[in-house]
């Protein structure tokens, strides 16, 4: 990376990142000269030896395919002793605040082989999940007054990790209709870019565009990979950060097919799904540091485990880090220990690739349940609504086709709603994610969750009392 | 609590606390007229269902004594459906920022027993260890130049946590003799308070002052209920927070015995652990809310678990979960589920204090070794040290008698050092904790720690290697 990039890069780093002052605590060093016998007693560390831990063995309980028995367990040893397994001594003391050698060596072949950015000096930290994640990325990054750019409907919370750091969230319209373009609106974005000072004398250009490119809340939409790439130049262009919130990526649904059971029917090979099916994330255009990419296990692993982690340039890795230890310090090393041998019980990389492909499937039925109830509904086919499909993650929308075009949409949502949950089905709406109040009361669409339903009769019990209150909605409106 | 108290207290809060604005995302009511069915399919929420957790039971082999094998055994499921169990299906998902439940009402009922504020208006919530709880409650606290008073030795990256918000640390002077007083002079403290404007006629009032108050680190040493108390006054008088961080109050180490293995040879029952053997709390003594108590699972269980709690007003507590809402969020549940089923299972408060008692117990047999090896040697006999035994904790701590007062001992510990290190053991020194250079000058003592060594053989032989070192030391100077 040539030193010029590195500049501009590194120019967007926060005050408080820049200002930053730890005191180091590293014992004194030893004269080179100085005989030592060559086993030292240590009576210097504060770490408690670990026949202090009650707990001496786990064994675990796990399944390969979701929703399914117990296939297989295995145990975790205090003492164990082999390179690859985290042990109960290393996980259940205190940990390197950027996580434990293992599962961090694990990651680093994973984004290696799936996700790597075609520059060398990317480096990786585990976090607390992705909502520590996104407030060390804006800690890193944030001055008050810098704009940061966000989807125009999306996941709500950013925008308070956001303002905390006195930052101004500005939003960026998104194409969610059933033809064209999925996700930011490529063109609107570079004219933003290119009149910001004509359009927005009075604020700073955007340090930042976060953006869930895959599978978007509340959208659940994809955006293409020439657009990802359109963007990623403008970043490159205007000198700002992508920040690619990514929990959803290896959710992959598929085409809809009505045969529902016939999804994912022959299996794929790992390979495959990483080549072919996994959308090219946008760190992997990136050959200049301007990508930061969240991770999660929440959706494919468990949320209480509350590991994420953040891939981008070491500099900011090394800046984030330094962060962690002055705020939360390093995640759970009980996460870890799970998380880390669970990973390499089922076989490493392949193990854990066909693990995301079955949880994939299972996802992917829930999908084409839903869409068949919906297409097959007389409301649907009266047109009192469009489908979105998504191509991955866990939401879908509908969008629905009010009789008559509005500037403010939030009455009538608010009898639909009535009527839908008259019917017995809780769904959420578009302006609960839009980012101020124009863009909420312009939003007439529905956002479904596949995610949280004991299984598929339920998603399809939920969509045809979904219809069945569209249709009485429209009904009640006609009388 | 009347109302100029707390209008006292929380002007102490931080600007940042005080502004904090937060979007909320919940749901949109119900009209109350709305006639829903008793049931609703629920296609809104984005938490995953738990048959998507891969994990489908843990079983834990546990001790109930330090250093011995797994004495039984016990599984933790998916859907037990027990009420004070904590289940993996909730453990594994999202969970309530401040804890789960069933963890917390286990806390607040040992608080209520052991710890208990003299007012009601007390809450408690988990965080991700000490490191984090630190962070969040100078976050509550500190604005840029507002002063923290803490020991003039210190854990010393709490500095870190203080500076992190422009806090200033100040040290205030310790007593750390073998007679007299143990802990922060009370009189000193006093007066620094009561003339602040002559002393530092620069800086504002102190808005906190953080102590370790029982077996502190480096000291080691317990500062007495009647200390404690006078400073809780001056706390209310001065209005400043006392932040008291007690990891290691549950580790009583009894009085000094050279029948090592004769300590507490009595089985303790646990209440007698509680009303009579725990020094009492700063927390104890507050009718006022100027106490915010932090304690952590880090020594007593497992530093990897990453859990640690804060005891404070209600107000407090509330402003801090609201913090880590745009910071770090929830702990890890696994953790959670961890902690919370073992201390069910071996019996709740009776049973996790019965655990103290044999932490306690171990601690105490590696103290009394180390002592009686110091005690016994020739080094001791000729006056070459002091011993400043501890009541509490992991640390113990040696001062050198240097045949010359000096101001800066530093030269002589670093000759005293190679000496030391020579003999084979590492220790650390006074000064690697002294808030300042001129501290860190005038400091003369050795800190040991019990915590690390593998057992007392090792103890014993570390012991036996210091003195030696220290001799050859007193031997090279009178050389």
């Amino acid at each position: 990376m040539p030193e010029s990039t590195q500049d501009q890069l590194f120019s967007l780093l926060s005050d408080q990142t820049i200002n930053r002052k730890q005191f180091t605590f590293h014992g004194d060093p030893l004269p080179s000269t100085l005989k030592t016998p060559s086993k030292l007693v240590v009576l210097s560390s504060g770490t408690p030896n670990d026949g202090f831990f009650p707990i001496n063995s786990i064994q675990l309980g796990i399944t390969k395919k979701p929703h399914t028995p117990t296939s297989e367990s295995f145990a975790i040893e205090k003492h164990a002793n082999e390179e690859d397994l985290l042990d109960i001594k290393d996980a259940f003391q205190y940990g390197p605040t950027e996580g434990h050698p293992q599962l961090l060596k694990f990651l680093k072949s994973f984004i290696n082989e799936v996700n790597r950015p075609k520059y060398d000096s990317w480096d990786i930290t585990l976090t607390n999940g992705t909502g520590d994640s996104l407030n060390k990325v804006f800690n890193l990054l944030v001055n008050p007054g810098d704009v940061v750019l966000v989807e125009s409907f999306t996941y709500k919370p950013v925008l308070n990790n956001i303002v905390n750091y006195g930052g101004i969230p500005y939003p960026v319209s998104i194409n969610y209709g059933i033809e064209g373009d999925h996700g930011i609106d490529v063109e609107k974005l570079t004219n933003l870019l290119e009149n910001w000072e004509t359009i927005n004398p009075d604020k700073k250009k955007p340090k930042a565009l976060y953006t869930i490119p895959t599978g978007q809340n509340p959208t659940g939409l994809t955006i293409s990979q020439e657009n990802r790439a359109k963007i990623y130049e403008l970043a490159k262009a205007h000198n700002f950060i992508v920040i690619e919130d990514d929990p959803y990526g290896y959710i992959q649904l598929g085409e809809y097919t009505d045969g529902i059971h016939n999804v994912y029917d022959t299996e794929i090979p790992y390979k495959r799904f990483i080549e072919e099916i996994l959308p090219s994330s946008y760190i992997q255009q990136d050959n200049s540091g301007h990508v930061i990419r969240l991770e999660s296990f929440s959706k494919t692993f468990a949320p209480g485990s509350r590991i994420g982690f953040i891939v981008a340039h070491k500099r900011f890795i090394k800046e984030i880090i330094k962060y962690a230890q002055v705020s939360n310090r390093a995640p759970s090393g009980i996460s870890q220990i799970i998380i880390s041998n669970f990973i390499n019980q089922i076989g490493g990389i392949k193990g854990w690739i066909d693990w995301n492909i079955q949880v994939s499937k299972a996802y992917t039925e829930r999908k084409n349940v839903l869409l068949k109830t919906l297409y097959n509904s007389s409301s649907f086919k009266k047109g009192q609504f469009n489908i979105v499909e998504p191509k991955a993650g866990m939401f879908a929308i509908i969008d629905i086709n009010f009789p008559n075009a509005k500037e403010d949409y939030r009455k009538d949502i608010e009898e639909l709603r009535y009527k839908i949950l008259e019917s017995g089905v809780v769904v959420v709406y578009g302006k609960n994610f839009a980012v101020n109040d124009d863009i909420a009361k312009g939003s007439k669409f529905i956002r479904i969750t596949l995610a949280n339903s004991v299984d598929t009769d339920q998603i399809k019990e939920g969509g045809e009392k979904l219809v069945e209150g569209i249709e009485k909605y429209f009904e009640s409106i006609s009388a």
